[in-house]
């Protein structure tokens, strides 16, 4: 498979432009060709996984937007007006919504069901979900990736949706990083100072009120409904070979869950966007990952996977499309 | 103008969103909402113009590849095989080729022949082209933004492609910056140590053997066709209120030399990418912009700015599609 990514290299270096002239799209889609064990992977059809739920934990005033807000922005998505709905229309992508658990059940049309409970416990007093409903979560995640890939799709980005879900995930990756609540804990939609302050502490309380484990324990305990199923679609895209993009910090955490349970998995992963959280740049180091954009996002939904889709799908159109110095008749001076 | 820029700020502060949180993209919105005087500009049909020419100063060495690979690198990308014809496809955007002075004529079909001489003289040796010859290409460049604007082109992306083209980009940054050739130069394609070291020597040459006068005269002296053409480009966009996304370093010396012709015309300007070269971020410094990507390209040929192309649609069709909070019936915390 290294074998894939040299060689898809060394056809990038026959392309007519000077050696690694395209900076990191050379360097994206030859880890997609050394995923894919494949020199040139076929330009892939997209698809938008946006994994929604609600968090127990929002009951300690640790967001800006009430707990509602889940269900109305699921609504929204899917009806078409959320910014992960127009991202979707701008990048010819399929937009996948998921209610992995939101408080109360989402009817609009589209919204794909697959529920693990009407919101999680507060992660503050004890585990957010029992072990088996995590390892359920998890199935689910890979069970929708094998289906996508099934279904031609060969590039996946994965964003959520889920009021109070950056303190789940600052939890998270808190335990998993290891790292201090204070470090990783950011402002999410809007906290001013005071909000923050409450959120390390609830994030301290969840901390000492979830003893650690391993990882399926720590998603279990700190995570959250669709935190669990964007691990699975995680490790089951890497099982499929199928890239998946990564939106911001949320996303990341669920991504790092994935990684400590599958090590190699991070070899299917693909960060989209640098998010001002600061846990989210502790995220991309512990992955090894580099993102493509640095754009000030803040919004979640997928909407910076979203906006990176093209990137990747152009780098592989470019891999796959562009002429050679010697099918294009170009001197080529060999640098 | 301000007022539809602020106006901009306004609808996407009620959009279902945490106020700010789609960062960069809000900005560039904004941007265009100023420029065109309009609160919610439509989300705009796309072109990338290229323009080529050769340069007397490619016989100085000061590039990796050899004079002819102008013209050949013209007919590929009019044949669809470049970085850009690829990125054009990806991005939905009509690709204009221009010949505004290669060596040899291009008869390929799809080039377009604004053609100011066949490759200027030596700016080491004194003026790149007459004065009426730099005044001619800037109306050339006027007259195929206005022709653009009045065939429904509502976002140009502007690049080049010119072997040596980076040693008449840096000449005329030094002059018009001003900064020392040293600070401004850059490896281009390919160079190694030593031939750096000759580029920054040629330039000095340049600066010596051309005095100094107005930013036409500048252009004349030391610049090339395609960037008097891309600066009258810019200036043509300007005039019609189109927002023109610059590639890297040689786009963006002659939209330098736009702003110094005509001050006003940096409200149409977006920046598309980072270039390696040292200069870039110079000239980025002057006209006050930052760029949407930072990727390591260091090729040319527009390829940068049609890769933020989707970035800039993406942006106007969320500040068109997205739905209010109101619109939407989600609640809004107000921040």
């Amino acid at each position: 498979m290294r074998d894939a990514g040299a060689a898809a290299q060394e056809a990038f270096d026959r392309k007519t432009k000077p050696r690694g002239s395209l900076g990191a799209l050379e360097a994206v889609a030859v880890r997609v060709a050394a995923l894919q064990g494949v020199a040139v992977p076929p330009r892939p059809e997209c698809a938008i996984v946006v994994a929604a739920a609600d968090h127990g934990v929002a009951a300690e005033g640790v967001s800006a937007y009430p707990q509602v807000v889940t269900a109305q922005m699921v609504a929204n998505i899917a009806r078409g007006g959320a910014a992960v709905s127009v991202l979707a229309r701008e990048a010819g992508a399929r937009l996948v919504v998921v209610d992995a658990g939101v408080a109360r059940p989402c009817r609009e049309p589209g919204v794909r069901a697959l529920r693990f409970g009407a919101g999680t416990a507060s992660i503050a007093e004890g585990p957010a979900m029992p072990r088996p409903v995590a390892e359920a979560a998890l199935e689910a995640g890979r069970g929708l990736a094998r289906e996508l890939a099934a279904d031609g799709i060969g590039l996946v980005a994965a964003g959520e949706m889920g009021i109070a879900n950056t303190t789940a995930a600052s939890a998270l990756c808190a335990r998993l990083l290891p790292a201090p609540p204070a470090a990783v804990c950011g402002r999410g939609t809007g906290l001013d100072d005071e909000g923050l302050a409450r959120k390390v502490a609830v994030i301290e309380r969840a901390l000492a009120a979830n003893p650690a484990g391993d990882a399926v324990g720590a998603l279990a305990a700190l995570g959250g409904f669709e935190l669990a199923l964007l691990a699975g679609l995680v490790l089951g895209c890497h099982d499929e070979r199928v890239p998946v993009l990564l939106d911001g910090f949320v996303t990341g955490a669920a991504a790092l869950a994935a990684a400590r349970i599958e090590p190699a998995a991070v070899a299917a992963m693909l960060a989209s966007h640098r998010s001002p959280e600061p846990g989210h740049a502790l995220v991309l180091g512990a992955l090894g990952l580099e993102p493509l954009l640095d754009l000030g996002l803040r919004l979640g939904e997928g909407s910076g996977a979203a906006l990176a889709l093209p990137l990747v799908r152009s780098a592989l159109a470019l891999l796959n499309e562009m002429a050679s110095f010697g099918e294009a008749g170009v001197t080529d001076a060999g640098r």
